[in-house]
């Protein structure tokens, strides 16, 4: 029995450095092999913290490689960016509930590739205010309304359930792929393979 | 003037899971791109270490995915692999002082294939007398000599040398590519990140 098609979902935090390439180009990759992605954002520091999973704190010989490998990594793609940028964000938590905000009425997306876009090329932090106002101004949204549905209870309830759905899912950083439900890919670097994944189940669905 | 072929180093510790990868397929790509590779044993648990850059320790989600996205990975480069296997490495350093002896001898890169090979795919973990054995037995070297030469100060100097090397290098962990002396590349997946690099340097180096 057809029972619909095998999901795949990106799940994102603005804050990543490396989801700035997926959220740049995962929606003409999936929809070359057919695949409609649902964006899903949450929490991916929440996640850290609690596993103390602390890539580049302290760190500084990884921090600098992944400054490099990022501009490296976006030239291949032929995505343009500006770094090193702020990092990590100061007001990551707000960045990511207006996605929260922002999915429910439908403009996640273009929401996250502005924050992005006004981060990583323009210097403005994801989450501070002049990149909210920036973004907001590009989608015809009112700054005030979003900043203030943003703190809402209603909001960081969604945001937390999301968060608490990608802890279930085994996730632990961003970008995340998940295919069916249950088969994890982590990293933008793994996209082409969790596009693979799902072109095969679905195959095998179709036979 | 042309002042010899820019220069391509795989630096290795037995004991990285996805380094299996690399030592199964980096001769053949670096071949096909006209590279000429060096490897190059070290201590990659010293320097994570200390950096604190413990991936996985404590943290079972990632492990999981480490394994699940090994397999995966495995299954579409065609290299056969039965994992889990037991990780971390009890005896890490010593396979990693008979990789340095063995580069100083000539059979580095066979030693480092089978310890890799009995590693994931037989369940003797490399470092164990077992493998050594196995290893030795394949290579046509003596067991005891082999063993003994690997504990002398003289060897355990190069280890360290080389870490040191690393270290400077700005390396963080295995398998790791140096292009030129000067440019990192980390993780399997980013091998032909590095073969590019490399061919880029080197049309340049030839106008």
């Amino acid at each position: 029995m057809n029972t619909g098609m095998t999901r795949f979902e990106f799940w994102l935090s603005i804050g990543s450095t490396y989801s700035f390439l997926t959220v740049h180009r995962i929606n003409d990759c999936a929809a070359a092999a057919g695949i409609d992605v649902r964006w899903r954002p949450f929490s991916v520091r929440a996640l850290m913290q609690e596993m103390n999973n602390l890539p580049f704190v302290g760190k500084p010989a990884k921090e600098n490689y992944m400054w490099r490998d990022l501009q490296r990594r976006a030239e291949r793609l032929g995505i343009p960016l500006q770094v090193p940028v702020a990092y990590p964000l100061e007001h990551f938590d707000r960045a990511n509930r207006v996605a929260v905000l922002a999915s429910r009425e439908g403009w996640c997306e273009n929401y996250v590739r502005s924050a992005y876009r006004y981060w990583m090329l323009e210097g403005l932090p994801a989450g501070d205010e002049p990149n909210l106002l920036a973004c907001c101004s590009d989608l015809d949204q009112s700054f005030e309304r979003v900043i203030k549905a943003a703190e809402t209870e209603d909001i960081d309830a969604a945001y937390r359930d999301a968060t608490a759905t990608a802890r279930e899912l085994g996730i632990f950083g961003s970008p995340s792929f998940v295919v069916n439900g249950d088969e994890l890919f982590w990293g933008d670097d793994r996209l082409e393979d969790g596009i693979a994944y799902w072109q095969r189940l679905e195959n095998e669905r179709l036979v």
